[in-house]
């Protein structure tokens, strides 16, 4: 529970749970031809810098985020800070909350030897590719994109970055020359605005840019603790809905312990009409890597005031390591920076050169 | 006649000639309490890369470009290469475009000794700073813009670009804590936006920006040779409205002699009622630095056609040196590249510490 709430700390791309969108996506990153990088392709990411994640975030992403570095031969994990302005931010707890999403990457188990780690702000070539593509984009393609239709009306009409931060989410990928692109189901027409964005581009500078494809993962979605029928989100408003990855021991068990379920004692899983206990059973499975089949039949015989124990258990045998490590990196802030800094240099090096290729194609060198 | 006809290729600051706006733009400069450039100021301004200007830039803008290098201590001039993509280019005819600016600006005396003359997008800070503005600017705000109003309706709802780029435009100029714009009527609501951002910027993360005042100018309006109702400007699809500082002495003296003119042969100064004959004593009078009385009284005795002949000698006479400096210019592209990098490095100089403080106080670092 140290976190402070606020409203604007999810993810920026999440994993994608449920896949309904055009085929497009699936198929795109086979399709980019002679384009770099050759081989197992590239695969880009990006998180808003809001602090340490909870649980929600780490089994619904980062989780997966620390697997794709084995599986690709190029990973690269952006703290999307340019992006975080889109709102309000107060500038002491923004500076804080990128260095704890950095140490909670690197304690989730991101390795800057395998995964390149590094800032958005730090790399200037992001801005400017965003300004470049910008001028690829036609206003009504923004406005249709269902993110600005929601968050404007929230914000009453919101600031001119909140409208065009899908631009900068091409950017974002496209600067690296990204294949792959691990996306939440909310962001799959941002992503379908990058592909169309690189065969834009394509068409009338001439081939660079391989459309990236979207990437599928079979992970959960974990719900909040307090209403099973919302994501987990650390913009709830109460404090008991959200796990941290550094709350202690007890807070986890005293969470678990209020967390909402039913009438009904027995321990089954059935998302639709028993949306608490399942978001239970979720996260004992994912804690304890185990499938839901085999953690329902571990909760054979137990009420669910037992099984939560069972999942308290299972939950602060993973976050327990977690969280001393996050704490452990917390307390050295110039580590963290050093680390980032590296990183930085590291994306620009891959970059420069797509950006220098950019600027001649469009004729300003 | 060597330009093509382009449809973008107006300057983006252009001079004041007529001022009826809001007072505060005079005075704000003035106010910059204790930010940098203490002293007399730093002078701002942009010109797209349209290639070779014409007789309406020389006398709107860049003779005054020139003058304010010996008024001001510290004066940044830039191609603004980033704005001109706000609508379709061909890249090798932009790259060209922006060479023969940077020739013509050389010719008409801007002196990268006392000016800093550079390309926009040679400078990432711009591109940087613009994304942070764009998420202080609303929406309501550019949509009120009025180039977004007329443009947007010409060309079916435009880019992005097109629509953010008055927030581009305030980058290029906070960028350089700049006190002093020059601007054309069109370009009064976009400094306000400048002005407006400093002022949010300010109070959001504590003084930084001095406000930018507007720099008034009393050159002439120099209007189309074929219909004096309208401004001299390059997209004239006439080919004989518009004199080029590359143009022969022949096709001046053509251009002039088929300049349109009225009924009455006396030459008298009268823009309302007489606009043809008027436009001639305009260019007369700024051609050969007299007062328009002056060159009214030089014409007396004159039928307009004999005036011509006086107005080309004088255009003639102003023009020739310039065309010979652009054209030795021209041969050597690598010069120009080389005094368009000088000019960058200096600009980054200037930047790259204004843009770490805005970095710093936004929490990025």
């Amino acid at each position: 529970m140290a976190l402070p709430v606020r409203t604007n700390m999810k993810h920026l791309f999440g994993l994608i749970h449920k896949f309904n969108s055009s085929k497009r996506l699936l198929c795109s990153a086979a399709c980019s031809g002679n384009k770099e990088p050759a081989g197992g392709g590239r695969v880009f990411s990006g998180i808003q810098p809001t602090g340490v994640p909870h649980l929600g975030n780490y089994l619904g992403a980062l989780e997966n985020w620390v697997s794709l570095q084995s599986q690709f031969p190029s990973v690269l994990y952006s703290i999307v800070d340019l992006h975080s302005i889109t709102q309000p931010q107060d500038p002491a707890q923004l500076r804080s909350n990128i260095l704890d999403m950095a140490a909670s990457l690197l304690a989730c188990g991101i390795d800057p030897e395998r995964a390149v780690l590094f800032q958005q702000s730090q790399v200037s070539e992001h801005a400017e590719l965003s300004w470049i593509l910008g001028c690829l984009t036609s206003m009504p393609r923004l406005r249709h994109l269902p993110q600005w239709k929601m968050k404007s009306k929230q914000k009453n009409e919101g600031s001119v970055g909140l409208f065009t931060y899908p631009v900068l989410q091409a950017a974002d990928i496209l600067l690296y020359k990204s294949t792959h692109v691990p996306v939440g189901e909310d962001q799959v027409q941002h992503l379908e605005l990058a592909q169309d964005l690189a065969r834009i581009f394509n068409n009338r500078y001439g081939d660079l840019f391989p459309e990236p494809a979207a990437l599928l993962s079979s992970t959960r979605k974990v719900k909040s603790l307090r209403d099973p029928s919302v994501k987990m989100s650390k913009s709830d408003p109460h404090m008991m809905a959200t796990i941290s990855l550094t709350d202690s021991s007890d807070d986890i068990a005293l969470k678990l312990r209020r967390a909402v379920t039913d009438f009904n004692s027995e321990v089954t899983f059935d998302p639709e009409t028993r949306p608490g206990v399942s978001n239970l059973v979720t996260i004992h499975a994912a804690m304890a890597m185990i499938g839901v089949e085999e953690a329902v039949s571990q909760a054979a015989g137990l009420d669910t005031g037992a099984y939560k124990r069972l999942v308290t258990e299972a939950v602060i045998q993973r976050v327990t390591p977690i969280r001393e490590e996050i704490q452990r990196l917390r307390a050295d802030p110039q580590h963290l920076e050093g680390v980032l800094r590296e990183g930085g240099c590291r994306a620009r090096e891959l970059a420069a050169p797509v950006l220098r290729e950019v600027r001649q194609r469009v004729g300003f060198s």
